[in-house]
């Protein structure tokens, strides 16, 4: 009984509709900016605060749709799979809608995501480190108590949800009178992404998305033309390192993406620091990710470096021009901000890459 | 030129008119929440997060508006002391307002202050550790110079501005349906908690200040019955050290304010790391210090500790009941957010105190 897609792809109507569901039933985040960051970025970034979401991440949003879908077809429980994120917020839906819980996460799941999944009231259990190895007892699980898996990306309510974010971001923007001429992702899984691309469907908006270097599945398979798994390497960034971009997302992404910026763990970190100490807001990597992929995307483009470094249907060129022309405004969807307080201090306190961004 | 206040103290209606003035000069910050803050609490806390404020700080509000009022009257320039913030916003208000600004801030201060001040394009002259030396420096400039002095706290544009931060949340909390029955402010000359007590006035919102140990002239001042300087102990809240509450705000907290809870820098370094790891905000200690005055003020009270450290007109007893009562709701203002990168980092991996607000 859990939803896949099926031949019809979803659709910016489909991320409308998810946004009127959720309408007080997740937190509509504050959009946030800083004339500091706009300096280092060369055009006015604005900032989807989703680390102050319910449960800390966006990833809420798809899980309150897919589980309140599921709660009214009459289910009593699901299933779910992720680094953390997703199934911390699959347990507190579940827990909102009266369904019971079992979450999958990796042996090396960082201890917050633990604790946030188990003191929302979900069964945890510990498989392997790779999507493969959790799918797979993920799936055992819902075989043998009857309930529906929610997927992390791979399902069109999760997409429809996180593509929510993007929204009210896009329309944000609009509000203030300086409309979005991008909007920056960071990428794991795709759903993320590929709700950005639905949000911005039938809009001048270009979608660009951020990978960490060695963990460029959407870049691959936008090269190849299809899903195109790499072995993840490693990263600060624990959230986007699946080891291949979901079939829905891409087959969204793939018409909707205009480009794919790779960052390394040096620009992750100074994203966070920036974001800590100049936003004033706790953002995990993965989500400082995406201002690193919108800093970087700002910088001229040159041998071996710059925009240069973006791939997919648009790739090359500086997107945002530090010169003359109009200024450009730019969203980037700070995805969430469950981190470990050790990693916190560790990179709070490191310098050694400081003004690497700037 | 500057303003002083007369034998009329402010009131309500100055907050009020300080709000009207303020609006889209300065960002209506979002008021967060955390149901894990409220079981530490015992009541629904709703945190004004001012740290997401123009400056890092609520000082803006205030500087904003004396400003302001200083260029509508002809003046150039502007002169002003503090520990940090106050001369942030006011460098930054001289700059929006095309007014020269000269501020004088502590030979010990955070760096991030001085930084921050000189980016606004202020003069920054360095000046003793006490705010008397500050306070003669800064005279003899505005003397010399011909530009009116914008006092930190002993101001009434200052008491307003910064009250349109609590009348903000107070607004906020009822059109949520949940209006506020305290509300809790950090205290260092008293402008923050004189605003505070502007804004709840004619409402049944209890004002409570909080001070850290050892610098408690407000509590020393309630009981004294006339504003009574103490010499400041040293505390991680910088910016609650000043000798004494400002006369004004002593006129007016003295009948506004319910009572005053003092916090140790354990505390604040808990609350701290709450606001960081849960509430994924950054918020200096001096701001952090109201939540822990809210979480102290929660326990029950018992010999040596509790609500019963609360000084003033209505000390002692436990503002709200953990217990069977209606569940009462507790507004935080969180008044800034500049730290130095090395004080969070150490206060982040800080384990030693863990848990010692729960």
């Amino acid at each position: 009984m859990s939803r896949t897609h099926g031949p019809a792809l979803p659709a910016r109507a489909d991320v409308e509709e998810a946004a009127r569901r959720l309408a007080g039933r997740v937190v509509r985040t504050p959009v946030l900016h800083s004339p500091a960051i706009d300096r280092l970025a060369g055009a006015r970034i604005l900032l989807k605060a989703e680390n102050l979401q319910d449960g800390g991440s966006y990833k809420m949003r798809g899980a309150m749709l897919a589980v309140g879908r599921l709660a009214d077809a009459g289910h009593t429980g699901v299933v779910a799979q992720s680094t953390g994120n997703h199934a911390v917020a699959v347990a507190l839906a579940a827990r909102r809608h009266g369904l019971a819980a079992t979450v999958v996460l990796p042996v090396d799941a960082a201890p917050v995501k633990v604790d946030r999944a188990r003191a929302a009231g979900a069964r945890v259990v510990r498989a392997g480190t790779t999507v493969e190895e959790r799918l797979a007892v993920a799936r055992r699980i819902a075989e043998v108590e009857g309930h529906p898996l929610v997927d992390a990306y791979d399902h069109p309510d999760v997409v429809a949800g996180q593509g929510s974010a993007s929204l009210e971001l896009i329309e944000e923007a609009a509000r203030r009178g300086t409309p979005l001429d991008a909007l920056v992702v960071p990428v794991g899984g795709g759903g993320g992404i590929a709700g950005a691309c639905l949000a911005a469907a039938g809009t001048p908006i270009e979608v660009y998305g951020v990978e960490p270097v060695g963990c460029d599945s959407l870049a691959r398979s936008l090269a190849a033309g299809r899903p195109t798994p790499v072995a993840p390497a490693p990263s600060l960034a624990d959230g986007l390192r699946p080891g291949c971009v979901g079939d829905l997302p891409f087959a969204v992404a793939r018409t909707g993406v205009r480009g794919v910026v790779r960052v390394d763990d040096d620009a992750i970190g100074e994203a966070f620091r920036l974001l800590l100490l100049d936003l004033k807001v706790l953002v995990e990597p993965s989500g400082a990710a995406a201002l690193a992929g919108a800093l970087r995307l700002g910088e001229p483009a040159g041998p071996g470096g710059g925009a240069g470094t973006a791939a997919g249907p648009g790739g090359g060129g500086t997107p945002w021009p530090s010169g003359g022309g109009r200024r450009r405004t730019v969203g980037v969807v700070l995805t969430g901000g469950n981190v470990e307080a050790d990693l916190v201090a560790r990179l709070a306190g490191d310098r050694t890459t400081a003004g690497a961004a700037a």
